[in-house]
């Protein structure tokens, strides 16, 4: 177990790692109680979404589908837990041996969700499904609230490419899981090199304000940059003036460049300043890239603008003011005992202040009209009914411990984009308002 | 490179992808005109403190120090590049035998910091300084992110012990380094396991609702883990019915039982009842901690309630509303020529469109007052006034390339805890203000 030769900043040797030391100490305890066995059912699924959304989009996925088979506890790892005490022999026993053997259902990657939507359902011995629970988590929250973002801007952007350029903005790993979420949502490229290398989404990317300032003169530096990157490139046009940066950017690269990128001001403004002065030049072809800390609402507001892709990064990695999803992962039925035979019991939190839920195994289907949009979540615990046994929603994603289910980006991608549509048009609405669709529950 | 060795569910083999592409694309251009080799001068800096903070904490530095050492292109990066044809061959060639030798000089970590303060600042050639725009960026961004937000949770709580339990929450290797960052800001422990494997931080946890539930009682689910781990654990007691979860608790452990915990509901009111019945029951040693969505003004409410300990997760992952800085990497300075001797000359984004920033290699110091408090943040290019000379605020991190300075987070921490000391009382407030000193420039 080497870290070094990855050459990360953190050296974290196995997912198993990604727990917090709860899930640990209940399964100690759940052993030498003897209930440690009992068959389980977990559940994932959120009570609200943020605060004026209209859905939710299902990502990492495929992303837990890797942790899972990667939750091994591998002698460094329990080293570390001998060596803190932070469970005991027979436990580590126990871990050194695991491997999720179980079976986890859910709504494939990409699909809408909406408030109790069971998004992923985990069965199999308490002991092997608690431990998942901080790992599963943590993905899912992260990965379908830079989705849901990504959803948003896409749809505001229209047939407007996107890129993401949000990595300097956060943690460096999230920023790869927040590329993936971003192109699953509908973005276009990133500027991520390490998301192009992990996930193979395409990358791009020409030259900052600092490349101009190296060079004596913004014209010496266009003429660096062309020379090197070809006529096609994009010029940042916002260093110093950017009517007198637009009329030298065209005089180097000639009514073949590609395009010029504004980064500040008024980008409404400028654009159209820019597209007119632009096509004076004779450059009628040359496009035009904004990048100035833009979100959805930014991106509508310039729907009529003559611009022709947008860069955005802050709002995009910080889930445009929902940097995470409130999911949780809840016993929601288990055996009466240890015994593979004993009947499911349905089990939920009862206090009275708030968080409870729904007990019992769950099935979801969505209900759609006679023009096939979706007019309602439905839930239930019983049979499914006759007219909703084709519109489920769960999906096998690991039979016996077995990842059964494997998906290109892409697919994930394209079905996001068919159920997104699937829906009422008030979804895509940017203003705040209910869940698009009610959840029934059966 | 056998990333699945690590079990990770990222495979990046180098923090030289954490990086944005045009990083690449300028260094050809760069390479190709000739300019690559000037001497720079980059800066990180923020333009403001997010909304209505009082000050900024300095995280994330002994991370980046990290990353740049092992910003490497090796064979399997660049063959990615070569195979996307990211860049020439040249180009290429050139980042085979890439090794940061310049110097970086920063804030001390932990060190808190305002608009402008030039809080790192790395000089070498541009080729080699521009490449690590990103990744020290995505590090300083999130990490500083979460460390405002736990410092002010951390003042807040006084001397109770907080704990970082957010993992659920963020990315799972965000997680890591949030409660690095939490800990770093005050926090005393964390629930993530890979953060006590990795940073050595103090881990706690013992159980969930989940652990209640798969029990046919709540009695036999406390007896059950009052017989693993101890009368000292903390039993949850808001599966059902609080005052009865405490009367069986304290049934169960007897009054050495170490602490219950309170996850939901009005958390003031129910500390009050809970503590009045732990005492009535004769378990007066018995802490109370409290979990249910804890934000630094949540904390403050409770300064007056019975509770022990808090633990935070959401608004500590997340910065309690600002999940990221808005830290940028700038060129302020840069040889004429790519002659060593060359001197320096001053550069600056100019257009008329906000984002201007101030050119020139910076000096930075802290003026205090008669009594010793900071008055001042005073930063400067040219030389340093005498009254000035020994509170300054840089200090050496990488010399020639190599790391100068490591410290254990320890060090770190109760660096913060003085820092923060040191600014005017109203620094602490929660309420909404300006930055508590103000940012002079000689």
């Amino acid at each position: 177990m080497n870290t070094a030769d990855l050459g990360l900043p953190v050296e974290v040797p196995s997912t198993a790692l990604f727990t917090d030391q709860y899930e640990l100490t209940m399964l100690q305890a759940a052993l030498k109680a003897g209930t440690a066995e009992r068959r389980s059912v977990f559940e994932v699924f959120t009570r609200r979404l943020p605060n004026g959304r209209r859905y939710g989009v299902v990502a990492g996925t495929g992303r837990v589908l890797d942790a899972v088979e990667n939750f091994r506890f591998d002698e460094g790892v329990l080293g570390f837990l001998r060596e803190r005490a932070v469970v005991d022999g027979r436990t580590l026993d126990w871990l050194a041996d695991y491997r999720f053997s179980g079976d986890i259902w859910g709504y494939p990657e990409g699909e809408v969700y909406f408030p109790g939507s069971p998004i992923m359902r985990v069965e199999g011995s308490f002991a092997e499904c608690v431990l998942l629970e901080t790992v599963i988590l943590s993905i899912l929250n992260h990965d379908s609230a830079i989705a849901a973002a990504a959803s948003r801007m896409s749809s505001a952007a229209g047939d407007r490419p996107l890129i993401e350029m949000g990595a300097r903005r956060t943690h460096e790993l999230s920023a790869v899981a927040a590329s993936r979420a971003a192109y699953l949502g509908g973005f276009t490229s990133t500027s991520d090199l390490a998301a192009g290398f992990r996930y193979g989404i395409p990358t791009v990317g020409t030259s900052a304000h600092a490349f101009t300032l190296l060079h004596d003169t913004e014209r010496d530096a266009f003429r660096a940059q062309v020379d090197s990157l070809g006529r096609g490139t994009t010029l940042l046009v916002d260093t110093y003036d950017v009517a007198e940066a637009v009329r030298t950017a065209v005089e180097v690269a000639g009514p073949e460049l590609g395009a010029v990128r504004i980064d500040s001001g008024d980008l409404l403004l400028v654009a159209h300043r820019v597209r007119q002065q632009l096509d004076e030049l004779g450059a009628r072809d040359t496009k035009i890239i904004v990048t100035s800390d833009l979100d959805e609402y930014a991106i509508a507001s310039l729907a009529a603008a003559p611009v022709d892709a947008y860069g955005v990064g802050t709002q995009l990695v910080t889930g445009s003011g929902h940097p995470t999803c409130s999911m949780v992962y809840k016993l929601v039925a288990r055996a009466a005992s240890a015994d593979p035979a004993a009947p499911l019991v349905p089990v939920a939190k009862k206090s009275t202040g708030g968080k409870t839920s729904i007990g019992g195994r769950k099935w979801a289907a969505r209900r759609v009209d006679a023009e096939g949009t979706a007019e309602a979540e439905v839930i239930g615990t019983g049979p499914v009914p006759a007219g909703l046994a084709d519109r489920q929603l769960l999906v096998e994603l690991v039979k016996g411990g077995d990842v059964v289910t494997r998906e290109p980006l892409d697919v994930v991608r394209d079905r996001h984009i068919a159920a997104r549509a699937g829906l009422p048009l008030s979804a895509t609405q940017l203003s705040r308002g209910e869940p698009v669709i009610p959840t029934e529950y059966l």
